[in-house]
């Protein structure tokens, strides 16, 4: 993920992983600050919270630096955060998650960008096509849609909208009967409803009142992503709505295709406001988080997590006491050509040391004897394989850098 | 100092932030539990604190797995620690600590490696020779001189041993008041102590009941010390004390040689039962902490603050609205040869894109024009020598390589 982030220019930051609770109060949701939060009184006398999410410190970290900061901000990071919630499937107590985000660009751009590192992420762990979906959808249309087309009062909307999230985990007989008390006229409306929710963008033009501004916005990015070639994996989707009430502009969420497991990995969106708690300027942003949790069920279900075996660092067994000056000689040497060395520090027998290594999760081991040293040379042998060669010392340090990377 | 421990094949490991209250009232020293540690009580009544230590986390980790890993365990991490301190020069409520441990060799060889890597951060950092100082001694020849060779009982012993902790602190005189009323004869033993301090190797062999086996120890240490060319930075000396109890063997500290900062940058030593409080099995160990506050004056110190320009990434600033989806493809041609590019979102001026580049620490500029794209070529300026060369886009990415790293 870090790879991934970097390649985009993004530069890491990080905050203290405690903050002062009147920082949540002010901008978490209730759910949060009510019952999750480890907070307490330190020996200050101060009430402080481990953080819960990272937003409030980014908020406030990029509130403090608008001014000197050259634009676009692009920032991310890897906190752990802490929520004391009942720990089980997709939820631990302590999690970490990837934040990612892009500070000062008002065009649609800023969503290529935010759309094309959410897809690059995945395809970096070797995600497969058909493995997940990224649905994208506007706050915009959706405002404009409750409001105008069906024309219902804000309260109603906002009750509308949270229905409409939560309509895939429900039937649709509770789908309508919670939504129908909420509509005017329920036989015309409802019909209206379920063809908003299978619209395309050229589709949504027909309904009344709809914002076109944010239909044009969505039609400009969906250009640029058949221009990246990454038109498949991310689709427009009006029945995306995201809970979030910071959201302004463009959402998106990360779906895991996988019949077991279809859920969303991750979302985001744009937010206008977001430092305005602490700042009077205006700095329009857009951004994602990740957690680790999720992303790993998404990683086992497709068979995907990565091989943690160490095999970018070579093995080197010590045979004999008398040998070892050598072996330290051997392994400054290949470490000062950048390359990763583990020696054992006491001597043992052949079959041992390789039950070590393969303990270790090693790939490649070096043997150095009486008669290599003479030589010049030294043993490579791949364990995986069982392939043992001789490789003069000269070309040791290439050699090691074409397989321990290769 | 992560590429350094990873080049030993040392494996990063992290915990928790939070641990119980009860692991660091048993491992951790009276004023951490007492005054320093950020304690309280969590929603399910547990009462836990905030890591003001690794090695508590450390011990019982290992001790859990002490069965399951293959030895050598090379184990490292860089937590972020909290104490509630009072803030000052070279001390922060939260600061960082690269914790280095090697489990399970008895050979001196195991303080030959750790010497080995803590010298070797202080040269990754460009820590010419003579701006440090790695003084090594050995808990077994202190004791020996302490219990023998004065024949102080177990008590006085440590009273003695805490006073010569201080004493470069102190005046001759305040410690020479402090030490005589523990001494039974100091006349004749305040010469021995001012000898014993001053001793080598070789002449410490004449104190009556010194620990010949530490000695022998120590001076196989320095032999290999010797063969890796690196004795000249790591010295020994009998009066480095180390206070935590639970070194038993080398201890060594770390020296900053400038005299405006004549400090401990860190230090580190052998411990032979850190897991008894969790485990009955027996495992040595020998490791060190450096924590990032200190190491940053002597960084400072001797102006070695790594330089943070962003000089391995290239930025490519936008023109012409127009010329966005070539930007686009470029960008990500490069980034899939492993470059890292960040680009303009909106199009401006020439001149405000390069201030740009340049407030964001940028050295490299990629331009990308009509004639250009055309021409299968780019302009590479760099914004430090402000010279400007035309590269065929098929040598950019090699081109790129070598100036981004070169």
């Amino acid at each position: 993920m870090r790879e991934v982030v970097l390649s985009f220019g993004y530069q890491e930051y990080d905050g203290p992983i405690l903050e002062s609770f009147d920082l949540y109060k002010a901008k978490s949701g209730e759910e949060i600050v009510q019952r999750q939060l480890y907070d307490f009184t330190d020996k200050g006398d101060r009430h402080v919270a481990i953080r819960p999410e990272m937003t409030p410190t980014l908020a406030r970290m990029v509130a403090g630096q608008v001014r000197n900061l050259a634009k676009p901000i692009r920032w991310f990071s890897i906190p752990n955060l802490w929520r004391y919630e009942q720990p089980g499937k997709g939820r631990l107590r302590e999690h970490w998650q990837l934040n990612v985000d892009l500070f000062g660009v008002a065009s649609y751009r800023a969503e290529v960008e935010i759309l094309l590192i959410a897809d690059s992420i995945l395809k970096r762990f070797g995600a497969p096509d058909g493995s997940y979906q990224i649905k994208v959808s506007h706050r915009g249309i959706l405002d404009s849609f409750l409001g105008k087309s069906l024309s219902l009062p804000k309260e109603k909307s906002q009750a509308v909208s949270k229905l409409l999230d939560k309509k895939a985990k429900i039937s649709r007989e509770a789908f309508e009967e919670e939504i129908r008390p909420l509509l005017n006229d329920p036989d015309k409306q409802l019909p209206l409803i379920y063809s908003y929710l299978e619209s395309t963008i050229d589709s949504l033009e027909n309904f009344d009142g709809i914002d076109v501004e944010a239909l044009g916005f969505a039609r400009k990015l969906f250009y640029d992503l058949k221009v990246l070639g990454i038109e498949k994996q991310i689709t427009f989707d009006p029945s995306i709505i995201r809970g979030f009430d910071y959201y302004t502009g463009c959402i998106f969420e990360v779906f895991d295709t996988n019949p077991e497991n279809r859920r969303s990995l991750y979302g985001g969106g744009r937010y206008d406001n977001l430092i305005g708690l602490f700042s009077n300027d205006q700095l329009t942003g857009i951004g994602f988080g990740l957690g680790d949790v999720t992303f790993r069920s998404f990683l086992e279900g497709h068979n995907l997590v990565p091989n943690l075996n160490r095999n970018d660092t070579v093995f080197i067994p010590v045979m004999e006491e008398l040998l070892f000056p050598e072996v330290l000689k051997l392994a400054d040497l290949l470490r000062k050509e950048g390359i990763k060395v583990e020696t054992m520090l006491e001597a043992g027998k052949v079959g041992k040391q390789i039950q070590t290594a393969e303990k270790k999760g090693y790939r490649y081991v070096i043997f150095l004897g009486e008669s290599e040293i003479a030589k010049k040379e030294v043993q490579l042998k791949d364990l995986q394989s069982g392939e043992q060669h001789i490789i003069p010392r000269n070309n040791l340090p290439s050699k090691l850098k074409d397989s321990l990377l290769g």
